[in-house]
């Protein structure tokens, strides 16, 4: 199933308690092609680049099946940099460099072949390129599935409301819904926000997991207890990959099957965390994250007699 | 099966954003002892307390199946007193007030009936009383499960080291988790507890669930999302009454059981912050225990396929 992907592609230095990496690949839309790229094939990207984005790079996102005609490439040009660097137990990270560059620029056109696309993800950029994407599209997608962030709510909260009138799936982590929501409790702040246009919401918390909310019902997948927590950048866009991933693949959007899905996003979240950049999730293989899935399942299962 | 319960039965004065309450029934012992009494009866309860315990309150207790006969109550003298103050987000809280009181001198003496029991509870307690309890035991017993917390690791760690020797499971919180091994990676932390003498530790990370390790395995429960936290005083000693409780009741030690037990536990701990005190806990229904352990089930349970 045609699954279309938004967001940067862009270039990280990060500095974790394990090391620091400087200029290393990175981007939304970059981490959630990875991840959806174990599920589906032709996967249509859409983002901005400069020229200073090597062939390699590149050509090793075509290799996993991204079709990278939708990837602007801007002669001259610089990619989107950010650098961070996360505190010692990881439960923070301060910016240091958020260099938009070619970013500044971004209105995106999408090749005819990308506007028949059925499942759609909206990775994390501003509402209205995020809105302009589904303009482009010739018929009402399968699914929408958006991710942002506090920048867009604080920022642009008009356009963040609009968009959210038109998707399905929202992630969001949870200091984020509780600011969108004003609600503190998070089951109130699902409901408070699926009233503004998702049917689903996921609340992602970390290395606390992630909760899905579909009217009444609540799934939680916790993350897994990892040995060695490299990185925890892209977390959170290989998880959205993973999920949207599989369930374009399986094309079934029942609440059991939105459970394996988020099983399947949390698995793709896990090995990115444990290496810099996209160098653990450009590399496994399918009986690998198999293997991972099914620890999540002797994690939590269990039977009540 | 017989559970004998050691810890505190006290006076607390709370303050959490949702409201004050002034000198409220509180201590380990009795939020152990009424979460297990929806699973065994006959608890052989061992604390010390003032004459300022209205008859009332202790008439309650047995009531609920608690044995009284170990808790020696001192004349003219003062029950166990803490105040504390959560913060508005529930993340933190200050203890305003530790008054030892007649706990001070606590040595106790087990009542022959007493000295048969197969399942011990030690409660939070400093842990040369904790020994003294096992001294006093006819045999061996079958469970011996122990909580313990940062002032002990820090002030008697000789003490804990010697009783840590002699247990079965630890109950212990996951940042004292990290204190008393060094590590910061819980699974790392698990594995030096557990060579410290304990086969299962259980970490508990309050609104982020539980965890429990047993050599490779691992099971994790989460905590329910409740549309209302009222007080988490005590929720850690329900969670451990709820367990041990299940355990005695169902008198099966395997993994499998261990899970549901953790469940249960998870079950007792919610109802504890849905009010203050043991105003919650002292009313429940075996139904609505059932009903909540379903809901932990619906949380977490999936299908790979």
């Amino acid at each position: 199933m045609s699954l279309l992907v938004v967001g940067t592609v862009a270039f990280d230095s990060v500095e974790t308690p394990y090391g620091k990496e400087e200029m290393v690949v990175g981007g939304s839309a970059m981490y959630i092609g990875y991840s959806a790229s174990y599920f589906v094939q032709d996967i249509k990207m859409v983002s901005i680049i400069g020229d200073d984005f090597s062939e390699g790079e590149l050509n090793s996102m075509e290799d996993k099946g991204m079709n990278l005609d939708g990837i602007e490439k801007v002669k001259g040009g610089k990619s989107f940099f950010w650098a961070g660097k996360y505190h010692d137990d990881f439960n923070g990270r301060d910016t240091l460099v958020t260099d938009l560059n070619v970013l500044a620029d971004f209105d995106p056109v999408l090749p005819q072949h990308y506007k028949d696309s059925k499942y759609i993800m909206l990775g994390n950029l501003t509402p209205d390129i995020q809105i302009s994407v589904l303009d482009q599209l010739n018929d009402k997608p399968d699914l929408v599935m958006l991710d942002t962030m506090n920048f867009w709510i604080n920022n642009t909260p008009d356009d963040l409301r609009k968009v959210l009138k038109r998707i399905d799936i929202l992630t969001i982590n949870d200091e984020e819904a509780r600011m969108l929501s004003g609600e503190h409790a998070l089951a109130r702040a699902a409901a408070k926000i699926q009233a503004m246009g998702p049917y689903y919401i996921v609340i992602k918390r970390g290395e606390h997991g992630a909760l899905l909310f579909y009217n009444d019902k609540t799934f939680f997948a916790p993350a897994l207890l990892l040995q060695t927590l490299i990185d925890p950048t892209g977390a959170g866009d290989c998880f959205a990959g993973g999920f949207i991933g599989y369930l374009a693949k399986t094309q079934n959007l029942s609440f059991e099957n939105m459970k394996r899905a988020i099983i399947h996003g949390s698995a793709l979240a896990s090995f990115c965390v444990e290496d810099f950049s996209n160098w653990n999730i450009k590399r496994l293989s399918l009986d690998q994250i198999d293997q991972r899935v099914n620890r999540f399942y002797d994690l939590t299962q269990f039977s009540l007699v």
